[in-house]
């Protein structure tokens, strides 16, 4: 069976779980603890990142962006959803995957899910410990203008890359995903965001993940309702 | 005719010219103060960050990752040289792009560029100045680790994703050409990797990048030579 070594709050692993959904692909779900080592996972993954996938014929695929290609690419002669035909549509869906999973992890995501709740489950000699507020207060910052950015985006289209859903769609659904876990999202300022993400939010590949809680961190009462 | 707006010693902007020159497509270059945030170019890209490419059909392509993937699947029916047909040979081209253009931007190539070079064209309003030493010598010990693992690859491999060179041979070249250029590499101690880089820098797509030198840092003897 393929396995998915994870980590819930993380942006790219959540990313891979709703494509992997979404191609209705089921997965035995690993939570890694990074900050472990442990060595049979650094065989896997020697940069010691998730998300890792091991599928059933035991190739083991490292990072959102090679996963998701793999996955789409397998699937292309069944018209293969989630990744356009065009090319320039293409290169549209990569550009927004890079700046969910790399721009916006850096200056927000990555940060408040690390000091609001990984920090919780590390031990301190390993880097836990109470969270940084002034790395906090800058993410905050920084994240007000990816979300004006990402109404910007929802003010002429559908879906953030075109007309379709597209892996770009899974990608900002998934650091949204995160950020609304930890409260961090103002929803009645950003009533386009919204409206796209109710409707990502709806679709079944995502119910695991809102069913899902972190040890210690209580999500907002809105967030499992697909109608917030 | 296509134009690359790039920063000199950036990794990416440095894997998308040896792209385009193995690929023979000749570009104008433009460097791009990022820092200036300049109107024009934050309408191509709001992410403020090179390379961007603009094709001569004005097609606009942000980051390495989706121009090297826009230009190989645009050369597919001439056989794309740089990215393997076979599904998990290219998940593992991409892996290592990842790692070069992300995970080693972030811990070395990034950190030193910025803090060697970068810092010495910002104005001192704009983030220039002198360079953290504490960050630097942080990358530095992160170097090594990232060079002990190049090594480890080239123990099994001619080329780093497998037995032709690819995109992740260009992406991990142009990282280290950038660390060589600053003088960050050891190579007495290097010889696999030095073996290796030294095939690659011969390459005539190379000669232009080694030809190039940067305003105010002056690099090594050995730099420009391919047999150093």
């Amino acid at each position: 069976m393929t396995t998915l070594y994870h980590q819930p709050l993380d942006t790219a692993s959540r990313c891979v779980r709703l494509t992997l959904s979404e191609y209705g692909i089921s997965t035995h779900l690993e939570v890694e603890k990074l900050w472990e080592r442990r060595r049979a996972f650094l065989l896997l993954n020697p940069a010691a990142s998730v998300p890792v996938l091991k599928t059933d014929d035991d190739l083991v695929l490292v990072g959102a962006g090679p996963i998701s290609a793999y996955l789409s690419e397998s699937r292309e002669d069944r018209g293969a959803p989630l990744m356009p035909v065009d090319l320039a549509a293409r290169a549209e869906v990569r550009r927004l995957m890079d700046w969910a999973l790399v721009l916006m992890e850096h200056d927000v995501t990555g940060v408040l899910t690390h000091e609001k709740a990984l920090k919780r489950s590390i031990p301190a000699d390993h880097g836990g410990g109470a969270p940084d507020t002034a790395a906090m207060r800058i993410s905050r910052d920084n994240l007000t203008w990816h979300l004006d950015y990402l109404d910007h985006l929802l003010s002429t289209r559908d879906w953030l890359a075109g007309e379709r859903i597209s892996l770009a769609d899974l990608a900002f659904a998934a650091a949204v995903s995160s950020l609304d876990y930890l409260g961090e999202i103002a929803w009645a300022e950003r009533s386009a965001c919204k409206l796209w993400y109710a409707r990502v939010k709806s679709r079944p590949s995502f119910t695991p993940l809102l069913e899902e809680r972190v040890s210690g961190v209580i999500p907002p009462a809105h967030y499992d309702d697909p109608d917030f």
